[in-house]
């Protein structure tokens, strides 16, 4: 792992997403440029004293150092935007696979690029938008794909939070003084952030992709750098329209991620403060609620689910899905069988290009005095 | 009551509001142009004949030849856009008191030439935007007039139904025809049924202005005339933004209007599925959940519920306070003593106004390439 | 009407639910027996004077006397409890049809021989047990009706309350003082008041009838005459079991009655505090949302809406189908048209009967170290 | 670990638990009591051959025998009911803290000798009801111990599953067979099961006991050998009085377990369906939805949480905070330093000796003719 010091929020939960299925052991870290702070959070993990490094270029030569069999296999990523591009290209090239957090790179450029580097090196990258990691997600995915609900028309997707509310980054909150810093997060504040878990979210679940957008992008709070509050209408590559909203200073909001996609004979409904629940609903018939675990719904959602139905999974375990279903592709490589379509069913780094894209284009957007941008990769 | 003709549906809707409260007495109908079709509504309600006439105009002549004691007070209006104007105008002129649906008119023009009529005429004119007749819709707006939630931030406000999710125009579904026909309904189709109730409800909850919008206007069936679907990005008078969603192809929706304001303190949430209850989020607190019939609720809530708590009210009742505040007025103007600021508060001609100016505007603005479109009135 | 005068709760519920439909004018009272109190209210709403009586019995005398076409039809009578009998069998044995609130008389003893007043006399009388009144609710009954769901099994029906948690009947609280006080309400406090509904509403639903029942029945305010807390275990008449439910110390709960049922197939689901929409359960497919005023819902549930679905009704609206309902029966008698199923479904007396019984069947096992009590009519 | 082969379900949720905190490495196993299956299952989990056993004598034999650094140091046993006092008392008696699944054993008598067996073992044993991990569950208990909502008057505990609703056991379905034969499962059959969860819930969240209680127990499928459904009415030995309900046979219900407590203040509810939340009511003022991960949550909401508000957390992390307070006990133990309330607050062997006192009165009690059943253990 590289990043995920003591204090930080990501790195926690992907070790706690690593564990789950115990698909994953951790025994190598640069968990801080502090060598003294990497060496502190390798003693409460309980490494070995000499697998934990530095600095991430030290991670990566000594671990490549090590015979094949005792060297780590995958490297999990999780410091802040700037520090995605390095870590990752250097990992990709010296052939270890990759787990980066979102959003992929500090700019659209070093998201290309990586994506060079990654289909050079031959190995795999995983994208952690963990949204798409649920169960009724990908059973919404799956009916859409299915065309169950007829041709999609409209889209509604949201990322309402309200944690930013005030001048944060003017005290010691750690996770909010770089994610409204321009030099380590980007050129966009909470579109980077969350806007681009709902633009992946939104192009995941409807199976489309964006075609052009039009932004009203605003800074809220007196003295912050960048945009804690944005809302887009989207056009869709079939004719759909669809819109997209997320804000930081919506005060009182925690995380409630939701989205709804409607086709001429009904529509979906999901949002994570009730993620085991998928509603459907249907033009002259009544709404039916799908749930997680159940015998009935699809093989996505089959295979992402650990217990019954009435035994809630949450956040965490859609996190662990992503790691445990890119272990599955890594196995499935190793053994030379073929990884099923469920297995390959993670985020990837094309995924990850157009989020940069996203984010680019809404800054865009946001700034230009014309209505539609187009989305171009 | 002018239209509402048997298979009418807002007509019967008004006649329920007017019931409720014993307030009102329904003696007099002009239900339909056809004399015929008019006098067997008037049987079916119970109406002596002769006072149930074959057009508006005989309508408002012949009860102004009565005596005044015995003449009908209040005229409602309840046909389609197209014919609002005409009857309006002269019954103001005559000197009764109008309740008219919404939209006011069928353009910007004839509503600022209503607003010049009623202002001479010394009547009232009552709006039926029914939502602002929710108690807890109340309460939010008290709530944030009273700076409880601080200063307003962002707004969402959404209207989603499903019901001409096909050409139901190309059937014998009177309602649809009428709606999504330039002729009688105006330049907008759902921006003009739906989109004004919400625009209502925003300016309604925060108290503000729109100053400038955005939209993305949509037909989504083939062969429909009007729009059917559509979003907008606003400002407000305030500096804050709001987003506006409206679509009647949103299939399997029922009608579930809702609406989300944020101050820097916390927010409310209300939506009509759950119109008793207002939620109320803080920053660093436990959201509230505030009922209708509670003790706790402000002076706006208090007079606008019939039930003790936990005795659900409904779209009914909304309308009826409608009705029950109006009458509430008029009788306090006849006793010569002050309406309460309770009473008084019902949607007026200067919300219709406003309501047509947004329904040129919205239009406007889906057939610009610039982004923005000043609201003027 | 007879009761309900200023400051009562439920003869203001009465006439809004006889306002709505616009079947009923109120136009005699015997408001309270305080002629000079009576006369107020008669003066409030409207009446002619020489209409308002200072006692049920000059009510009745006084009203036959007028002609037939000029004379009241119905009495409604909305007393408390000790006063339902008299002014009951008064005015049925004196040709008035009566509706008349819940529980039915003071006693079992009085039940039955209203009953056998009301046979003899050809009117009819309908009782206020609101909840069956609300459209899913006859939803949930017509699909268990026609085995929808297979044979039932189990079913809850549970009435929380916590309006009496402290002891409101010291102070100025009328509705608290004779609900509590035995000298008015009878035997029972909590299991009369809302205990009655709960078992109208569970024997309505199933189409069942309880055969043995095993009370916990409990006095939990300090000084409290009557009991305001309870649970009771029942058998029913094919061999399911239930659990009912009745609290008015439930601190914080408000009026959600609730009651689920379950075939071997699936289970219904309603409760009054989302009243437009009944869930259905099955054992291996989605649960199903039906919705007032769908198109897919049944007969039953369709006569009793008013308006097209995601138009919320309430409380009001299912206090005002029984006034209608039984509005159209007394129509179709007059008329000597048959009364559909749908117009003949309000409560009877014969439910009544069953209420009392269900009252003293209750407090007599609350007392019994016998575990199992029989309940015979 | 005892028990868990390939197919069970408790097993596999066990390891989810012990993995997801890194605290824990499964190491050694008896899966099954045929030692190809349980070699098998060890092949799966990537366990070392020679410490996967065919039997757990054999376990516990050779474990022991291994230098105490590289033995196992808790076992953990997810056998059938009749297959848990053997195994834990062996571990207990061989210096092996356990981690036992519920209830805790076949009957109140073995469960009375284990307990008489760890006192004298000085090993530590924690029961797995899942329930109590749930953090809004402890803020539950931690409010009412706190005495915030006044003395409690009543509660109402219950657990609805439909998953037995047909003769399951009749086919090939593992998890029916056993639950339902009185060989395996001992007495009883869903009271057992979920009613001794339902039980615990309600005792850990008041801090009370129950005294005495009346039951209804029922078989409801045709051939079954124990109860699949019941109903309990129960005395706290404070005076209050609870209804306790669990069923198998609520066709269409998932898992859903829910508690409701009332003090003379307001009330506290809590499902697991919304597990995240809890809702507060008070008596005159709005209810308040408290939430896991947010700052204003108590000492050991706090201690149980992982991620921040909005993130939903689920079952597996609940049951993940029974292995992770029992580790951190067992750590503080080995460390010489004390153990917080938090750590300490994990299921004991107390709460299984109490849950087979339960099943047995509840059982005895349905067969009874008299009302109330002394609970005594």
């Amino acid at each position: 792992m590289i990043g995920g010091g003591t204090g930080a929020f990501i790195g926690a939960v992907h070790r706690l997403a690593a564990n789950l299925d115990g698909l994953y052991e951790l025994v190598a870290g640069a968990f801080s440029s502090d060598a003294a702070k990497s060496a502190a959070t390798g003693v409460l993990l309980g490494l070995a004293p000499d697998r934990v490094y530095g600095s991430f270029q030290d991670l990566i030569a000594r671990e490549k150092q090590r015979p094949a069999a005792e060297r780590v296999q995958v490297i999990a990523i999780v410091t802040p935007n700037y520090l995605h591009f390095e870590p990752a290209r250097l990992a990709l090239e010296n052939g270890f696979h990759v787990i980066l957090d979102k959003p992929m790179t500090f700019s659209l450029a070093e998201a290309k690029q990586l994506q060079t580097v990654a289909e050079a090196s031959g190995c795999l990258l995983c994208l952690t938008h963990t949204y798409t990691g649920y169960p009724m997600v990908k059973e919404a995915r799956q009916l859409l794909a299915a065309n169950t609900l007829g041709p999609i028309r409209k889209a509604y997707v949201e990322y309402p939070q309200g944690w930013l509310s005030k001048f944060e980054e003017g005290g010691d909150n750690k996770q909010a003084a770089w994610r409204t810093d321009p030099a380590r997060s980007g050129v966009a504040g909470a579109m980077g952030d969350i806007g681009t878990h709902a633009f992946n979210l939104l192009e995941y679940v409807t199976g489309l992709q964006v075609v052009k957008l039009c932004a009203d992008i605003n800074t809220v709070v007196a003295g912050r750098q960048l945009d804690d509050d944005g809302a887009v209408l989207l056009k869709l590559n079939n004719g759909a329209s669809a819109v997209l909203m997320a804000s930081q200073i919506a005060a009182g909001e925690e995380n409630n991620v939701k989205i709804r996609v409607y086709g001429d004979k009904g529509g979906v409904e999901w949002q994570q403060a009730d993620n085991n629940t998928l509603l459907v609903r249907w033009l002259d018939s009544p709404a039916e609620i799908r749930r997680t675990g159940t015998g009935y719904v699809g093989s996505f959602a089959q295979h992402n689910a650990r217990v019954p139905a009435g035994h809630p999974e949450g956040y965490i375990e859609a996190f662990a899905n992503l790691y445990r279903n890119f272990a599955l592709t890594l196995q499935a490589r190793a053994n030379g069988t073929p990884a099923t379509p469920e297995m390959l069913d993670f985020p990837s780094i094309s995924d990850g290009v157009r989020g940069m894209a996203f984010i680019e284009h809404v800054i865009a957007s946001g700034k230009s005095t014309e209505k539609w941008t187009e989305f171009t990769v």
